[in-house]
C-alpha cells in the first residue's frame, strides 16, 4: 500500500556533495523536470502524525492501485524555490508560508499535514542533499515540489488510511518560454473553481481540469489562460499557475482570496512591496471591463516570479499593456529578486538560509 | 516513470482458477477493498494508442513522484460490476457504456483512452483471472475499477507524456451500511461541480473535494450528502456517488446531465425501465422546493444499485418519503436486479456474458 523507499546512505551523500555542480547546461534551463539525486519521504497513518522522514534516492515510488490519490484525487502540492545568492549562500523564500498553505489544504481534503517545522526541515534536507543541482546565481533556481498524497487504499469515497509526504526538486529557469510579456487569453468556456469547492487550496484537483483550456490557448499562440469566476463569468480570477494584478494610476488591484483563487505567496509579498513604494493595493473583485481598461497587468507566482502581461484577448478584443522599463511590474520584479538573490538586505525576514549542518 | 508490472503466469492462473471460490466470508461483504489475485495493466505514450495490456499479480505499482496523477490529478476512474447469475454464468452490465464514459472523460482531461473494445476486453480478462472472487449469486458482486491515469512525469501544468490503464476488482456487498432507506443531508456549504468544470465526467478531481462534506454528514448520523448546483444553490444535483430521482404522481424527475452531474449508467437504465412501466420521466432542473414536496425520492448508481431515500434534511427541515413495498424504487430495483441476475430474460441486450475462453 505504502510507497516503498530505500534507506539513504549518508556516506554517498557526502561524497557526491563534494562536486560543486551537477552536469546541467545552466544556460538552457526551462521549466521541465530534470531528475536529481535525492528526495524526501515520510508517512503517516490516518489519526496519527508524521514522524521523521528519510532522504532516499530519487526514483519511482511504489503505491497501491487503490490509493486515494490514484482513484479520488486526494492530493496537495506546494511549489517553492531555493536560490544561490551572489555570495554563494543557499536560501529559501518564506517556506513557512508554503507549510501553512499545505495545512489549509490538508484540512479541506481531510488529510494529516506535516507540522510547519517538519515541512521546512524536509525542504531544507532535500535541498542540501541535492545542493549541486541548485543553479549558479542568476541562472535559475532549484524548484522544490512538496507533495502530500493519500497513499493508503480505499474503495468507497473516504479519506485514505495512510498519507505520504514527499519532497522532490528540479533545477528550473523561466516558466514561460517567451522572454517578453505574456499574451493571455480570457477563457469564456472553462472555469477553474467555484465557491464551496477547492479553488482556494493547492489541491491536485484544480490542475488537470485546466489542461484542456491551456492546450487550446497555447495552440492558438497564447502564453496562458486567464479564468473568470464560475458564479457570474464577469470577474477575473487567476491564470493557470499564477495570480493577476491590474494597475491604473496609483492603484494596484487583485482579486480577493475568498476561496476560488490560490492565496499566492508571491501575490502577498508583491502587494507588500507595492505598498512600500506608495501604491494603494486593493484586494477586491476585478471585472473584465476593468481589466480591459487597465494601464498595466502583471502576474505573480513562484514559477513565473513577476511577469508583465503584454496583451489580453477577450473574444475578439485584444488589449495591449505597458511592459518594459516603465512598467511597475519591472520595478517590483527587481525589488523581489534583489531580496531573493541577496542583492539587498532582507529587512522583512523573508529569506531562510539553508545551513549545511542541518539534516 | 512508468508503473512497473510483472509478467503474468498463465499456468498459475489456471491452477488457481480451479478452486471455485476464494476464502471470503460472503455473508459479511460491505464496500471495502478485498485485494484479489490479478489486475490488468496497459500503457501508452502520449500521441500513440494503447496496445494489448497484461494480466499481472495484483499489487503495488511503481510510479514517478512527478507523475501527472500525483501532482495534477490527471486521472479518471470507472466502476461496474460482474454478477454471478443463478445459473452460474458470469455477466457484466452494459460495460461499453463505461468505456464510452471513460472516453468522454479522457477528452476532457486531454488523455488517450483505450478503445471500447480494449476497455471491455480488459474488464473481461480481469474478471476471468479473478473468477473465484465473484460472490455466489445473491451475495454481492465483483466490483470492477478501471483507472486511466497520467503516469508520465511532468513539471509544468500539462498532460502527462504517458498514460496507464489499469483494472482491479474487489468483491462487494452493500455500499451503504444501513439496510433501510438513505437519510440524506442537503449540503448548503460545499458544492460538487460547476459549469465549465469536470462534474460531468468521472474524473478523480470530483471526489476528494466531497470527502469533507461526507465526513461531516456521516458524523451527524446521515447516510450521504445531496449537493446543490454551484451556480444558484437552488437546484439539486446528485449524491456523492449516485444520481437522484424524485417521484410525484406519475412523474419521475431527475436533474439533466448538462456538465455538472455524472451521466450515470444506472440512471439511464432506470429511466428506461420507469418509462416501460408507464411513468413519465423528465430530465430537467429539480429545485429544492420540489424535492421537499416529492412523494418519493431514490438514488441510483453501480455501487448503490437503486436505493430509496427515507429522509432528506435541509437546514432544520426533515422530510420523510415513501419507502418499502409501495415505493416505485422497490419495483425498479427488482426489475433491474432481475435483469442483472439473469432471473428474467434480458430483452434489452444490456448483459454481456463473460466467456471463459476469452483472454
Ligand atoms: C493556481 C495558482 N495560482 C497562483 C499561484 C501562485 O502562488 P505562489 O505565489 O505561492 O507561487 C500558483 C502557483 O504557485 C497557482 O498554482
Ligand atoms: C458522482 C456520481 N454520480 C452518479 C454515479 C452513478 O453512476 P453509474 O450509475 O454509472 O454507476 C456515480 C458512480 O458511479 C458517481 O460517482
Amino acid at each position: 500500500m505504502a510507497p516503498a523507499v530505500h534507506p539513504s546512505s549518508s556516506s554517498c551523500l557526502t561524497s557526491e556533495a563534494d562536486e560543486k555542480y551537477a552536469n546541467v547546461n545552466w544556460e538552457e534551463l526551462g521549466f521541465t523536470l530534470i531528475p536529481t539525486d535525492y528526495m524526501y519521504v515520510a508517512k503517516c497513518k490516518q489519526g496519527e502524525s508524521f514522524s521523521e522522514g528519510k532522504i532516499v534516492p530519487y526514483g519511482d515510488i511504489s503505491i497501491s492501485p487503490s490509493a486515494g490519490i490514484l482513484n479520488y484525487g486526494q492530493g496537495l502540492f506546494e511549489g517553492l524555490k531555493a536560490y544561490r545568492t551572489q555570495m554563494g549562500r543557499i536560501t529559501l523564500f518564506r517556506p513557512e508560508q508554503n507549510a501553512l498553505r499545505m495545512q489549509m489544504g490538508a484540512d479541506r481534503l481531510c488529510m494529516t499535514p506535516p507540522s510547519v517545522d517538519q515541512f521546512v526541515d524536509a525542504v531544507k534536507q532535500t535541498v542540501i542533499a541535492n545542493k549541486k543541482w541548485v543553479p549558479p546565481s542568476g541562472k535559475g533556481a532549484l524548484y522544490i515540489r512538496p507533495l502530500l498524497i493519500g497513499s493508503g487504499a480505499v474503495l468507497g469515497i473516504a479519506s485514505a488510511p495512510e498519507f505520504t509526504f514527499l519532497v522532490y526538486v528540479s533545477p528550473v529557469g523561466n516558466y514561460h518560454k517567451v522572454s517578453s510579456g505574456l499574451n493571455l487569453k480570457v477563457d469564456h468556456t472553462y472555469r477553474r473553481a467555484h465557491t464551496g469547492g477547492t479553488g482556494g487550496v493547492k489541491s491536485c484537483t484544480n490542475y488537470s481540469p485546466v489542461v484542456k483550456s491551456l492546450r487550446e490557448a497555447k495552440s492558438a499562440g497564447f502564453s496562458d489562460v486567464l479564468f473568470l469566476d464560475a458564479a457570474t463569468g464577469r470577474n477575473i480570477e487567476e491564470v493557470s499557475t499564477c495570480n493577476i494584478f491590474i494597475v491604473k494610476g496609483n492603484i494596484v488591484s487583485t482579486p480577493p482570496t475568498s476561496g476560488t483563487i490560490l492565496p499566492g505567496i508571491t501575490r502577498k509579498s508583491i502587494s507588500e512591496l507595492a505598498r512600500d513604494i506608495g501604491y494603494r493595493v486593493q484586494e477586491r473583485d476585478v471585472s473584465v471591463d476593468e481589466l480591459l481598461e487597465a494601464e498595466e497587468v502583471f502576474c505573480t507566482g513562484t514559477a513565473v516570479v513577476v511577469r508583465a502581461v503584454e496583451s489580453v484577448t477577450f473574444y475578439d478584443t485584444k488589449i495591449k499593456y505597458i511592459t518594459g522599463e516603465k512598467a511597475l511590474s519591472t520595478k517590483l520584479h527587481v525589488m523581489l529578486t534583489n531580496i531573493q538573490m541577496g542583492v539587498v538586505e532582507d529587512t522583512k525576514g523573508w529569506m531562510v538560509e539553508i545551513n549545511d549542518t542541518i539534516g
